[in-house]
């Protein structure tokens, strides 16, 4: 495993997202879009950018950390539908998008990139929706033998 | 393994797309369109819509078919940055897009979906496209001892 100590967060991720905890190679992170259940998961890994590029070993981890990030997010909001995308291509650092769709979304069926703007949670909502999915990632972790810790 | 016997490609990604070949559990396609180099990587498993319920071998399974075909594109088309994501919203039928994407492309930065009308390629190059990724596919696919096989 490759996992960096110099690794930092990059500065736009940083400003559009709370961090939820640690996975076992990358911190997840709740974009501050109350329009969607939207997290990120973020190898933390010095210069990461492409997944082709991670050792094998981070490969496959980083798959099962999706499939716990996914159930997670499915379990906490019921949604039709996951999107699941790297794209990388304003924010080099590798990111993995993970957004919960619903039919009555504000962007559906298109994806949710470039559509309307950001609509910051409300306080009390923000924690609470922090709190329903820091605790689904503890469970499905746990029951996928991954480490997770809160932020 | 659940690779089944009952599945059949969907009717929309088969009226887009020009199969390239079949790695261990999924079938690659060619995008028909001559804007992006784009390829799909479709599970051949019946009524699969989503990553996170596969099962655990097929879903690390699709992680390294995923790298093969990540690197074939690089080394056909050498771009400056891929994009790799299951969406799904428009047709259910799990399969995940690999985009070789350019600065220079008719999307750069935003990401391809909905952006302008597909350009069908000539034949001459459809043929050159394919064959130079079916190269690379099989060389990466043998180097990381995977099978692959032509269409």
């Amino acid at each position: 495993m490759t996992a960096g100590n110099k690794f930092a967060l990059h500065p736009k991720l940083k400003e559009d997202s709370l961090p939820l905890g640690r996975l076992e190679i990358s911190r997840v992170l709740l974009m501050n879009d109350a329009r969607f259940p939207w997290c990120l998961l973020v190898p933390e890994i010095d210069g990461a950018t492409e997944i082709h590029l991670l050792d094998p070993g981070d490969q496959l981890m980083l798959m099962r950390e999706s499939v716990v990030l996914s159930k997670a997010l499915v379990e906490a909001y019921r949604p039709d539908k996951l999107n699941v995308a790297a794209l990388g291509n304003q924010v080099p650092q590798l990111h993995l998008h993970h957004i919960a769709r619903f039919r009555s979304d504000a962007a559906w069926p298109h994806p949710v990139w470039g559509v309307g703007r950001a609509v910051a949670y409300e306080p009390a909502s923000l924690s609470a929706n922090m709190e329903r999915l820091a605790n689904k990632l503890g469970a499905v972790a746990a029951a996928a033998q991954l480490g997770f810790r809160l932020w």
